[in-house]
């Protein structure tokens, strides 16, 4: 590998990890990092930071106490050339006198899409592409999703014992997983845009499905209820003039009288009728992604998680294994009317294994076909 | 650290590796390795390959092709000192004018425990303890279990899927995991002195348990099942004149008749009564251990893994986990009546986690009260 190269990545790499300081701050936007780099020193740093604020690019411009002119650009995506909230990257790239920018991931925005390296170029700017590309993509698996589909990513996570099982044969499932495995779980509320549970859950555990995290971001709540059997006093109701909440009724004679007091609530109710009064799960999806929704962590049980993986709309799988048995014909991630064959299985492929603590967390992604 | 102590556990770690060569030939001895050592070069190498056989250092001694005298014995374990089917090893140490002996494990044999470097130094020999004794013992947990306490160490061995599912819900199971984890089960059988199912299994699968790997070693059979209802016909009974097959009942009432059938196909009938008929497990584990049995793989079904944990016999839990999803109520791992609270489960440690192609294998130990 050539000298340069590898000062590159260096820098690259410094880039990532400045992307990663928006985690759970730039939905729907991607996390993006950026330095500039001149004489081998770096003179400037920046990332996005919050949605609606300044881009990675502009942040580092803007902090620079120095000339550009003639410095290297490392930015872990391809610069933005469109209007949105904050004009077009590229312009400022221009005006620095930046000479020369290293890009990792390709804008899979069809509004950017190359158009962001072109501008640069044709501004007599030398652009190298694809450096550390993976490792830039896999910043905003999110973002790639939701830019191309326009609907949520989502992510499954559910922590089961070594047999398998979400609750003891008596239904007690305080705790499965270790303390180090349920604040990740808080990571994770506070990474995803929205968090999705069943009826089955809201009743049975009353939860607040909010972010328990110093300065952690509460995430959307999304309560898949056919029947609207929320209670007008669980937690979830009762908070939810504070944290937006979905009430979402696959049937469309639900009680409308219950509906508008969940409104009053500040609730927001949303029928999505698909076959035997259950909840469509992807007219659901479309429609939060409408919203701005770009990503899902689903905290179900057994009967919202089948549903989830027959909609086909699971990106992600995180199981948290737990370092006990319990034995009994318990409850187990998945339910419903299960496939007949192996070879009919949801097929996913490893992505990331780690150890917390005395817990296994293992990081599935769909399979490909 | 010393350039001595580096140098030491250098070549103790080439004896580890020595040891590993007797893997599931040496039972129910442990697997040793020795490497001998003058002015930096290393004379001889030796290792316990089978049971019966020359042990690991007086298969070092015997291959030297120069005087071992001021020479350094490496040993993952203490040398014995008592007339087994073997004459000590430490008289031959004595004679062959070694000078240093660098010990990996004590010996936990009561037999032996510490008189071997005892008898070393008092024939003024130098005796370094202690080298690489985490490791050394990690090469033999089946021999410091079953020597102090005579009954065989159980692994509990099971695939299951990313939900917690041994099966589909129509009852396929063929396969869970991936072929090169199905390899692995068949080294596992290789290294283990039995194997146990119950009659479920044998029933559903007319399985061979034997080990289908070039130059494995069939394990010892052992099948519960307390109505002997085994076809007489299975492949289990028809081969139970080449490979040992054990048919357990805990019925003492169980069908004579059938016991005599079977024990003319040339399996051993063993009845071991416990509660309701069924077998006893720990007064079974005492017996095979008496039969010289020092480890048992269990492949169980839900049913008898619960009756195998209940039993508290488990010393080692190997869980494959597939990256696929069934989903429905399909047969779990583990069934029985199952533990009411989550306090009361079973608790294990993790002792590894692999990767095995698409595969995670977690090896857990049963946590020390």
């Amino acid at each position: 590998m050539s000298e340069q190269k590898i000062c590159d990545e260096q820098y690259m790499m410094r880039a990532i990890e400045l992307a990663k300081r928006g985690e759970g701050w730039c939905h729907p936007n991607p996390m993006v990092g950026a330095v500039i780099v001149k004489d081998g020193r770096i003179i400037a740093e920046g990332w996005h930071a919050k949605y609606g604020e300044k881009h990675a690019e502009r942040n580092a411009i803007a902090s620079l106490k120095e000339s550009a002119a003639g410095a290297t650009l490392y930015c872990t995506l391809e610069p933005c050339c469109h209007h949105g909230k904050q004009p077009p990257c590229t312009e400022a790239v221009v005006e620095s006198g930046i000479s020369r920018v290293v890009v990792g991931s390709r804008d899979p925005n069809p509004l950017v899409a190359g158009k962001g390296n072109e501008i640069l170029r044709n501004a007599g700017i030398e652009v190298v592409e694809d450096v550390l590309r993976n490792e830039c993509d896999a910043l905003n698996p999110v973002f790639f999703h939701y830019i191309t589909t326009k609907t949520p990513y989502v992510i499954m996570k559910y922590a089961m014992t070594a047999d398998g099982k979400i609750a003891t044969v008596t239904g007690a499932s305080k705790w499965i997983s270790g303390e180090k495995s349920r604040e990740k779980v808080h990571m994770l509320r506070h990474a995803c845009m929205g968090i999705m549970a069943g009826i089955g859950t809201a009743l049975a555990d009353d939860p607040m499905l909010n972010c328990r995290i110093e300065n952690g971001r509460d995430p959307v709540r999304i309560i898949c209820d056919d029947s609207l059997r929320i209670p007008m006093d669980s937690k979830l109701v009762r908070s939810a003039a504070e944290i937006d909440t979905y009430i979402v009724s696959g049937n469309s004679n639900c009680d409308r009288g219950k509906a508008e007091k969940l409104k009053d609530a500040g609730c927001r109710v949303l029928i999505e009728p698909g076959e035997n009064g259950k909840v469509d799960i992807n007219a659901l999806m479309h429609d939060l992604g409408e919203s701005g929704i770009d990503s899902i962590l689903v905290e179900g049980g057994a009967t919202l998680n089948y549903s989830i993986l027959e909609s086909g709309c699971v990106n992600e799988l995180k199981v948290f294994i737990a370092p006990k048995i319990f034995g009994g014909a318990a409850k187990s991630p998945v339910g419903g009317e299960g496939v007949k064959l192996p070879a009919d299985a949801w097929e996913f492929v490893i992505a990331d294994i780690e150890r917390i603590d005395d817990d296994v967390c293992i990081t599935y992604k769909r399979k490909k076909d």
